[in-house]
């Protein structure tokens, strides 16, 4: 892993003795936040300079499916076409509920009422979107279908408080390719505005500020010169997070480092949310990531059942796959299943992510529960109670909607879904720094650091935990909090 | 809810146009940290002065029931006394696994390595201890006995690692009188002492920075005027957490929101830790407290079982209560009960600290799964499977202890231990500026802010979390910090 180089005190305008580059609106980082910013400032009629520590755009948006998280206000045009009448309150109520105890209100209200006309935006860059929808549970969209559901709208228990809604908008091409499309679009656009200049293989180091701590420019590392740079309406950090800096992981998020994969790039060092710091930033929510048992496809397994060593269910096994994942994680318990059925195994080892090992077969559940060294008639126990409340139709203990509900008829599979034990659990960081809706960066005391912005992942957005997530919430918010960050600084 | 004042920028010293104050050590807050801190810089012959914003000493540390957690070395005399041979090394894994994924290994070891020594000294100072041991299980001894078990030591999984050892150490006072006793104590040793200073009823505002962010000193009001203060070997930072920040805690800690009693004193603001991130310093842990149902005494209802609303149980109910209150809080279920006995409820409405309202009786398991509207037939399962169990004298699902298995008899008794509806949840939080094991401040990226240190809750200690808390964890936390802190800077 990478170690970070930034140092984490910002430099003061009285050691600077000569301005090597002047911009307006200073943007370090060129992924999907970096990008639209850029583009945005240009667009409301400033001059930005983008820093970008590798030798190409991307970022971690680029790496990623690209999926956006979009909809309210009667429906994007996709979500109209598949028969979506999606309501901005039905979606508020959602990412609430998703974001939890930590949820800022005003940042989710703020993206929630102008998410179609976000979609709008990206439209007019020449983002594609297919209006179809993709019917089956997955995680990512392998068909060019434009729309699918990304979260646990449909599960409980959501879908008690608010109308579930597909809101996953995919990129119009084929297989796992939305990323690279679309950042090859917003670098197209960057390239067409005048107003923008690219800086590849340059390095932030650290930010500039003035005697008033407002933040005057930054230095960065350019063909092994360090170089000053003014930025007379702000810098903005779209830097990503820290999910490859493995001591601010152990420090701020311990939880992750149960992961086996991280997620993102190389770039993600935590550098922009040090550089916030270092100007007197409060960063928020670091305890908190995405961290996954992505156990579907195939979608089957959603139909057999979940448990502990104490041959306990835990959670309705139809939420998405982070929640089920983060219910395993606060779990006490030491080991944990998936019990499915041979059916509903079928082609598990043709197609899956989750990478869990089968490890134990019986002809009965008894004869499974002894394999899998459980308390004796625990298993027994759970299996036949869900079995016959599925005969009434119903889960009373967990609430897994209908079309989830199968008998587990032996012989039984079960899969090792404990964390250490082979099983695929990525994982990104979600803390950062708190900012206003504008992506003005602010202090403990929530005042704002002026000339400061912060968007995507090197902010603390509208996505802020696990157990709420849904996919397409990272790009959808790096896109949108980097517009507003765009916005903020070419109007200052 | 008293707002904090304290402005997040630090003072630069090129703004302090006079100085009206000078000390060696300038000491924010007269709690446990702050009073030891500064007998300890006395006592390496430094100079100090204590500015505490009430107009008394005391702190939090009087507020509680002052219990003081220590060990190791072969035991304190009092451990000796009552038998305990308590070795640094079972000690230090009982503490490593209380803190958990958070451990600061360094704290840590230091802490039980020198905890029999911060016995002696503590005896020294006059702290009185009998060499007397509190048999029953209690979250405070209202007896004078001098030592008791406070934590989880000898629970599930915590004895299967570490030799259990009774660390709590009690005041030599009848009731609970611990905490206004030690700090009595405390105050008279700081008062005997002409190094030490104490300006009360003064609020300490901000910090001094020199230009190269090392802090020199500090700005107080007194007598509604502004005072700068020379500090010339440092600031150390007592000025307990921020539990009464409500602000904070919504985005710091928004899981300790769901407690209903704040545990501390008025000043608990996190002014000092704001202080310290003003000055660079980067604050950890911060979504992090300790927050509980204290469910014993009576230490009868411990015989009975906790379910969830799945009339699932979820530990192993021998542990300390802020484990068990914290297993409540991770659990996905809605609704809690403990489910006992008419012999464990004994008389439990004459003395009981967690305010649990009866909600449900039954001659049979049956009626009273059905008067708690759990699903039909799992709470049947649960107190069967339990029973059966303990008839062979074991809990082959949680393992509690054998000593508290106790067959579920009818009639039965259910209290609701539900967040939210009148049991009682303390709460205070556990996060704050990171620091050396010294009490040196550092930066995110562990870099040491020459001049500041941090002692106490405004420190981040080597209690973590509520999981792994044990009663006297803060006071002993706090006494030791503070003496390093004092140590450090009057060496400085």
């Amino acid at each position: 892993m990478p170690a970070t180089t930034t140092p984490t005190q910002a430099r003061k305008v009285s050691e600077v003795d000569q301005w090597h580059m002047e911009t307006e609106v200073a943007i370090v980082g060129f992924g999907g936040a970096g990008g639209c910013a850029a583009i945005q400032v240009a667009d409301s009629g400033g001059k930005a300079i983008i820093f970008e520590v590798a030798s190409a755009s991307g970022g971690s948006t680029a790496m990623s499916s690209a999926e956006i998280y979009m909809g309210g206000s009667g429906g994007t045009r996709v979500q109209r076409a598949c028969g979506f009448e999606d309501t901005t309150e039905a979606m508020f109520t959602y990412m609430m509920m998703s974001a939890g105890p930590q949820a800022d209100e005003d940042k989710i209200r703020g993206y929630c009422e102008n998410s179609t006309a976000h979609f709008e935006w990206l439209c007019e860059l020449g983002v594609p979107f297919k209006d179809s929808f993709h019917e089956s549970r997955a995680i990512m969209c392998l068909t060019d279908d434009g729309l699918l559901y990304t979260g646990s709208e449909k599960a409980w228990p959501f879908a008690e408080h608010a109308a579930p809604a597909a809101r996953g908008h995919n990129l119009y091409v084929e297989g796992d390719n939305g990323g690279p499309l679309f950042m090859k679009i917003v670098t197209e656009n960057v390239e067409q505005r005048p107003a923008i200049t690219v800086e590849y293989e340059v390095r932030a180091l650290t930010l500039i500020c003035d005697d008033n701590n407002e933040v005057v420019g930054l230095v960065v590392r350019k063909d092994q010169q360090e170089l000053n740079v003014r930025a007379t309406k702000g810098v903005i950090l779209c830097a990503g997070g820290f999910v490859m800096n493995d001591e601010m992981l152990r420090k701020h998020a311990p939880k992750l480092t149960r992961g086996n994969q991280a997620i993102g790039n190389p770039g993600d060092t935590g550098a922009g949310i040090q550089m916030g710091m270092s100007a007197g930033g409060a960063a928020i929510n670091m305890h908190e990531g995405f961290i996954s048992l992505p156990y579907y496809p195939p979608a089957s397994i959603t139909g057999g059942i979940l448990v502990n060593d104490k041959g306990q269910r835990i959670i309705n096994e139809d939420v998405y796959h982070a929640r089920l994942g983060n219910a395993i994680l606060k779990d006490e318990g030491e080991r944990f299943y998936f019990i499915v059925t041979v059916e509903q195994y079928g082609d598990y080892e043709k197609m899956n992510f989750m990478a869990a090992e089968v490890c134990g077969t019986g002809e009965t559940v008894a004869e499974l529960e002894a394999e899998l060294q459980l308390p004796g008639g625990s298993l027994q126990h759970t299996v036949s109670f869900y079995n016959d409340n599925v005969a009434h139709g119903s889960d009373p203990m967990f609430h897994k909607a209908s079309e989830w509900l199968q008998t587990l008829e032996v012989p039984l599979v079960a899969l090792d879904v404990t964390p250490g034990r082979g099983s695929f659990w990525p994982y990104f960081t979600l803390g950062g720094l708190d900012t206003l809706p504008s992506g003005e960066v602010v202090r403990e005391d929530r005042s704002v650091i002026p000339g400061l912005y912060a968007a995507g992942r090197t902010a603390c957005g509208v996505v802020r935990r696990a157990e709420g997530y849904s996919s397409g919430m990272s790009v959808g918010d790096a896109t949108y909090s980097g517009r507003l960050a765009g916005k903020a600084a070419a109007a200052r």
